[in-house]
């Protein structure tokens, strides 16, 4: 196996482990082709190349991802991120205690919308009966 | 009545100046409980030690806190604090005059979202029967 | 002519070329009469003193745009700079290689949220029975 | 007088009615010929064309771009609006109570920043004998 | 003791926890006595409100602030940030494992300024005879 | 050749064809040994899977470099980029029309920051004995 498909398959477990999802890619009769390549690349760097380094556990890699995430105002990549982290064991009140940590170094408005993205997570898991470990 | 409790009173007392509503935690069936900590240290931090604050009056407060949310390009919290500001007296044409002010600052594609809070803010307050000052 | 109107002319020549339509300014009956001062004053420099310059082409001004809307979030903006970029003949395989090159400056949060906006247009476009160039 | 030199000399008068200085056009023997029109170009927009309005004071524009440049984190441009502020008769104490507002909705590190970009400032005027307001 | 001076002992406590030092308000000859407050809320609000919370350990905090200060490019607070994170045991190699897991987040600009600032951490470390914790 | 050395073979030679030098790993006797993981990963993404790409030409994705960059105001990362664009052949002026175009996107502070970067460019290649293409 070469090195490129090394990095793919380390990508898809990575992936895997960290949202509890196989990874699929999600395409639309209105993309070019190309749009394979800008999904494997972003694929393959995250989860083939970070997630899947054994220096820091994914716990920490989650607290990471999302305080990066929430701080840039990104709200619907921050969804995704924590609806993983719940994936990997972090509960809802560890979320409530990582935005109230954030809201002094991001500002109200940045934290608020956080706290938005993780409300809207927590219905959708209720709503598909999955607790997020703790209420 | 010790320091915490007179934050907390301060709080709900400048919350109620600079909206014109008073505050309600509004809580969901999906939060963990801890969430109420984070409401209210938000509340505590902002309302109860800044907004109280002699310094600056209200109106000054309002452009300043308008002016680090347009910039940061927070458009669901800009709209509470567009809304606030007409809450304190400032008018529809004083608000495009800081859009007009803050385009060269922070760039047309922050200020034109700003607009487009403000416009959502307009259009709600007409739509409920409340002018907004001016025309 | 004074050079007043000439910026507008300039302004509303440059519109057109870069978006392929005629300028419209859209009113609503919730605004203050001010906000037509908002918008030409965003009309006229942006179409009417920056993209009128005859230094750098409109394909290269199109990707400096599209860059600096994307490096800053600004999603909504985002929609109408790519479906101005498709008027001006940049391919959709030309936006995913500017996906894919960006995702290393800006970061995959964000390079997905402009991969979602440009998805919008395409599905938009499509709809209307406009190709963009390839698939 | 066109519409043109009217702006250039409305925004020589707000340049020196903000800053308490006449513009200088700063050249270096490393620039192109072509910066000229960079520097016209931000100085009509800004002061002839904003700061010129007669919607807002002074004071209050001050305030909005002090915080818009806070909140972007653009330190060098915050000493010379720090200083500018200082000329239309904003306090050094008023500048605290901006950093505490502010420090809410931005977050410490970039109010933090803000201050040492202040602090700057009140020492460049007091090494050159201009006293600030207020100690 | 009331819950002001409850809320500052904390903060003096969590800020030696976190940074391994005692904290000092530097004051300058230069500054308005309103600095003080300035500084104080400060504390008070991150070491006093958030960091001696029990929710989340000082090991997962330290990671938390790297990555929102990081992702702000906030490079003179991100230093403070790097000392304290060895001072709580964060070895030099996590730290090379949290640029290398943020790089694709926040993009390759803020990961480089990010890394800039750990060197001019290190370098100190190494000028004062602080090794911290590996090479 | 396996995918990996592929990788960084293009990597080393599309940074070579981008700054117009050959790739150093600027190391410090203060770094951790896995500092090169970082260099590597980060030269590999963009330097060998995205510049090294057919589908837009390294004008462009200079020009989309610096606008990304700019818009983010990393100033240090600026620089870099600014000389490496004079290496493929943009002229001071063109770096000029990109920020009088961009001004209108980012605002004056970053625009003006991105000014200092380029004229501290210019003023090295100058000390050099570099010309830049044009004055």
């Amino acid at each position: 196996m070469d090195a490129e498909s090394a990095r793919r398959k380390a990508a898809l477990e990575y992936y895997r482990r960290h949202t509890g999802q196989d990874y699929v890619l999600k395409g639309s009769p209105h993309d070019p082709q190309s749009i394979a390549d800008f999904a494997w690349i972003g694929l393959e760097r995250n989860y083939g190349e970070s997630w899947s380094r054994p220096g820091l556990d994914l716990r920490t890699k989650s607290f990471i991802t999302l305080s990066a995430v929430a701080a840039q105002g990104c709200d619907e990549a921050l969804k995704a991120y924590i609806a993983a982290a719940h994936a990997v064991g972090i509960t809802k009140d560890e979320i409530v205690e990582w935005l109230i940590h954030l809201n002094g170094y991001i500002g109200a408005p940045r934290a608020n919308a956080a706290l938005a993205a993780a409300r809207s997570v927590w219905q959708s898991m209720d709503e598909r009966g999955e607790g997020a470990g703790n209420k």
